[in-house]
């Protein structure tokens, strides 16, 4: 059902990068930060994981042409902000939320990626039990991180989003995923293990 | 947060109608059933019930412009199929997942409603453990009803979707949902009685 046109193009590229100290990134084989996440996404309902996919983009749709024995035309329509996250799904019965950021800085992720409906959407869903969270990825650091909705939230707190989120406060409330197997991001193996397993999931 | 307008536009409708034998339904209040389900999700997120959205309408993007000085336009764009059901969410930690389809016929919901991906995605969410079910609005009945994703996929299996499904096998395996109150469409509570509670969710 799913291709992983991946693999072929990974073999290729393993041999030249193995003598640097960081580990086979998702970049490394061609894929965005995006792409990634669909790939993990794929991985984990080919094999009978999770369900969990991205919501289509959110448009405010002002024009409809019905050009003859053609489909309908979208002709005007704008962009609209998310007032949720970007992807959602089930896993082993838990309700799974989480939005995902990306930035080219070092030390810190800038806040205003994160809008105050979105901060509040991810507070609802943690009141109903259902299992929130951002991937952080640190596209010059070549690193990714899954930080609970309840730590995002406490800081956004602060200054309601002014701020920069500094590395180190993810490092902290944070965990990282280890990248360079498959799926590219194997980010349910965190919520396995640090959010279910671990009992941090009520903190 | 959420204005209810049709709180008072209510009370100018109701005596009109008290005399017939049905129920005031969502119709008699000026809503369509879509907006039916909006209203309730709305009510059930002010209520800190549950957090339960709509998805934005897959479209694909063809062709943007920037004008100088004003947002991004989508000047060409197609409506996609969903992949997925148009609704999802978390209730008490469990994830919800539903599609909704309205007829005007008084017996039988046509089955060509239901796209192939669509039950399969039923089907997937349902081994997650998921709660997935559609609910089936008779517009000229005036009658609601839930019917869980299991009994779809049955149906849908005897001939992959070309026949109708009788009213009386979605009476038999499904609940009708009592109108006239709020929300408009309470399907919250026949998953708290009927599924959660009556031990059918497993089955």
């Amino acid at each position: 059902m799913v291709n992983y046109p991946h693999q072929v193009s990974r073999k290729a590229i393993i041999p030249s990068v193995r003598s640097e100290k960081k580990e086979v990134d998702f970049a490394n084989r061609g894929m965005t930060f995006e792409t990634a996440i669909n790939e993990s996404n794929n991985y984990y309902l080919a094999h009978g994981k999770a369900v969990i996919h991205k919501k289509p983009t959110p448009v405010q749709i002002v024009k409809v042409d019905y050009p003859k024995r053609s489909r309908a035309k979208i002709v005007e329509a704008y962009f609209r902000h998310a007032s949720t996250t970007d992807y959602s799904g089930v896993y082993k019965g838990y309700y799974i939320d989480f939005e995902a950021k990306e930035t080219r800085q070092k030390t810190a992720m800038p806040m205003k990626n994160f809008h105050a409906h979105q901060i509040e959407h991810m507070a609802q869903v943690l009141h109903q039990k259902g299992i929130s969270f951002v991937l952080l990825h640190f596209s010059t650091l070549k690193e990714t991180y899954l930080l609970p909705a309840q730590a995002l939230i406490d800081f956004y707190q602060i200054d309601k989003g002014g701020k920069s989120m500094h590395i180190d406060y993810i490092r902290q409330h944070g965990f990282e995923i280890k990248m360079g197997g498959y799926p590219s991001l194997p980010y349910l193996e965190i919520i396995e293990e640090k959010l279910l397993g671990g009992k941090n999931f009520e903190k």
